[in-house]
């Protein structure tokens, strides 16, 4: 792959400077260029390690004159310009255009235009999917899922029967869509049960077995969606578990049946949303953050790492520990904590004065004095 | 699929109500059941939404005839009714009758009769499976590898050699039972081994590289066990990881060499076990709870969402927090906590009381006066 | 597989008693074991269990006279003694000498002498593999990926285009290996950078659809790393994430683009590592642990079980607890929150106390009576 810097610039949506005919044939880190190697280098500290003569792209109040530069592009939002920048030179995984010799895919199934599908893929029945697909090898699809254009699915990636997929969805590698929700009852009451309705009581423990509530609902996958390596998103009882538009889900994460997750949300590694909860719109989910089942977290809720979310959290909020709580009530209970052995130091050494203040006192027991003798 | 009204009732071991001949084609929720669908609808919000002239599964008490159905199924434990309801209609994937022509079968493997096996499926050598086994595409099973009868097996599921696995089991996508446990040990003692020892004292920092201590147990799973999407039980080190007969156990949860998971339990999503650590019966740990290494679980524990189980938890117990302990405990701490920044106040309060109280007797300084003096 | 007691001993460097010319078929618990089998006990309780005529591995200050055992061998660190035992005896998963013909490997991928290919591997252009790989069935391959000598890839695992991989290395069932990192902006600030600055503050709440940061760095694995089942490891952005030589990583592991970890390292099960983390040497990692983006880990770090690390950590501390602080602070952090109820019971008797005190000194309200007078 090759473009000019003004063909990068162009990308980008930035002005360059020096010369736009030189050749881009990749990115490095600042001082690790090779020739035709461009940096991103929007900070001094990044814009201090580049090697004169390089090209770079620098913040727009950079000069790049000064920095001794062969050429660069100024952008206002460096981060924005990662992402261009690194769009603009990723080959992706290797699919070979057109239907591979060993893919199974059932004659009923209708595939769209200029897919590109890679060997051993199994796709089942009535299964329709969009134009341009690029679906890798070993994935397998099942009855009567239905996916938009411009999928990308990596190897392995498991789709169920009977799912919705929108456009220009990604599936990392191993990542399960639409397994049977873990949902299970015993004929009578179980202990979980007894203890969800008492706090903490269970008048006898008896025999349980489980037995399965199977999951008829598919799931619902919304456009621009992406779901991390190994991630899980279980199907439905009766409805479909739904994941919104724009939403980003990292590896390993696991959601749960039921579940409606709203659109643009960003849940990190390793998440994990238990059965019938709503999360709302523009949600973030720091890793390892764990939500209860049957609860509701509001619209642009944040969740800093290892939150775990017990009840419902209003739109707005931000979050952290476990419990979950408002992050300035839980930094200040942090704190508190800290200050424990201070708190108790203090508090031995009043009893220690209050105790004087009542022995110079003669004729006077305290209460105090007497319930301590009560022990003797 | 298709039953009537009265056939539904049979199943689910119910009375109906109205015309039992009604056909139901599949269910929805209440007030989007379209024709022919069925609805669970057993409190009185559901209820309100059912529209005329529908058919519905509702709860003993409830009056048929005054909520306009056409038909209805009348059932004492809804939960229960709605295993029966999804289990009526499941279809389940989508895997043809016989063996697909591109699975690869050692000629020692045994397959026992009404088979379906998908494309892509490997079965070592000396694998034996019982009766009506359903394996779905790109499953492995390596060699030596024992299976029951009526396995469902999704795509993509890894069952390694000389595994033992009981009737009626469920592996989900992706899951993989018997890799290699996660067991490694130094020529000199590690740190990691100091610090248990020591409690967190180490005489000095070495070099230290692992040694593989290798897994020569495998993994036996009792009947009616279900393993979820992507989730892991590695085998023993000289004898089998075990689990026991009925247990569920959900997407993404480890379970270490060594271990023994007892019967009926259930491990939500995410759920972490540590190698040889035991876990008596009907054992329930919310979505991602840990288990420490070498410790034990008794029967009838309850450990709720992200409980950290660091130490032996007796029978009965109902856990909650990290380190976990006693639910009540849990919350009577939480709320200490909680309620800190009060104490801190009343004890502000009480110094600045008591050292006037000090100061009201002239000629007698205070020890903590003194104190005070000291560091001015 | 057989050998005998003597051969046996010489592959643990140790030495034997007894018959040298036993055969040993392969090792079994104490107490469990059948013909041939030999049995590690270097515990009294352990040695207690051992059958009389029986073959086991004991302590060096062991009687295998008093024992009763017909040969013993003598060893000075038992978990040592397990790791030789277990290999001797471990015949690893079933994979055919040669390539499958089912396989399907670009024409110009180069492989090693000795390979073991099994059926349904999928290997892109470019690639290079070294000597002896054993590699099951369903493993995927990108292009232009190196892979060392002596590889055992288990059945699924996924490795992405453009990584690097040492000799030795073992893949688990499943795992990823250069999934794109999980890398998003927004063209304006987003909620999650306002919060990061301001710790909580946001101005206003807005819109936000994520862009996504292609990755083109790859990934980096040392020799003699081991990955887990289902565990993933994310490409980089721009340069390679890297795991150093002789670091061990267990089931459903994350680690998160442009990552750094050092040497000899071990990461239980479930571990996360959010992204552009460093990560020292001999750093271990307790289940479960989390450890937060773009910060840094130092040398011989060891966190227990949960663990969850927000800050940089220096080099040879001992952490616990969420937030992550060194282990003896969090271990009298609980205590101190386990005392509180003690605390609350002896402040409210010191108000008690000195409201007795003020009150038996007639004309003289204190300002604490007068506040609470000024709330009535």
């Amino acid at each position: 792959m090759q473009l000019t810097i003004a063909e990068l610039a162009r990308a980008l949506d930035a002005r360059f400077w020096g010369d736009g005919d030189l050749a881009v044939l990749g990115a490095a880190e600042a001082g690790q260029a090779s020739d035709g190697q461009i940096s991103l280098a929007t900070t001094p500290a990044y814009a201090e390690r580049l090697a004169a003569g390089s090209m770079a792209i620098i913040a727009e109040d950079m000069d790049p004159d000064a920095l001794g530069l062969k050429a660069a592009i100024l952008v206002r939002r460096p981060r924005v310009a990662m992402a261009g920048l690194t769009r603009a030179f990723d080959r992706g995984p290797e699919i070979a255009p057109g239907i591979h010799p060993t893919a199974v895919i059932d004659p009923s199934a209708e595939i769209g235009k200029d897919a590109a599908i890679g060997p051993f893929v199994v796709i089942g029945s009535g299964v329709r999917i969009g134009a341009r697909a690029r679906i890798a090898a070993h994935v397998t699809i099942g009855r009567d899922t239905v996916i938009g254009s411009d999928a990308l699915f990596h190897p392995g990636a498991h789709i169920a029967h009977e799912i919705v997929i929108g456009d220009r969805v990604i599936l990392h590698p191993g990542a399960s869509v639409g397994a049977d929700g873990f949902s299970f009852v015993t004929p009578e009451k179980s202990g979980v049960e007894q203890i969800r309705e008492t706090l903490g009581e269970r008048d006898e423990i008896r025999e349980q077995h489980w037995t399965r509530i199977h999951s008829l609902g598919g799931v619902e996958i919304g456009d621009d969606v992406e779901l991390g390596a190994n991630a899980t998103i279980d199907r439905g009882t009766i409805r479909a578990t739904r994941v919104g538009r724009g939403t980003k889900i990292d590896n390993l994460v696991q959601i749960g049946h039921n579940c409606i997750v709203g659109e643009d949300c960003m849940l990190c590694g390793q998440v994990g949303v238990a059965g019938s909860t709503r999360i709302g719109n523009r949600v973030v989910l720091g890793g390892q953050v764990g939500v209860s089942d049957n609860i509701f977290v509001g619209d642009d809720v944040i969740a800093g790492g290892s939150t775990k979310i017990f009840t419902n959290a209003p739109a707005g909020r931000v979050l952290l520990g476990s419990p979950a709580v408002k992050m300035e009530t839980h930094v200040e209970a942090q704190k508190n904590i800290r200050r424990l052995p201070r708190l108790y130091a203090q508090v031995a050494e009043l009893r220690e004065t209050v105790k004087k203040l009542m022995e110079k006192r003669p004729g006077e027991a305290s209460e105090q004095d007497a319930r301590s003798e009560d022990k003797g």
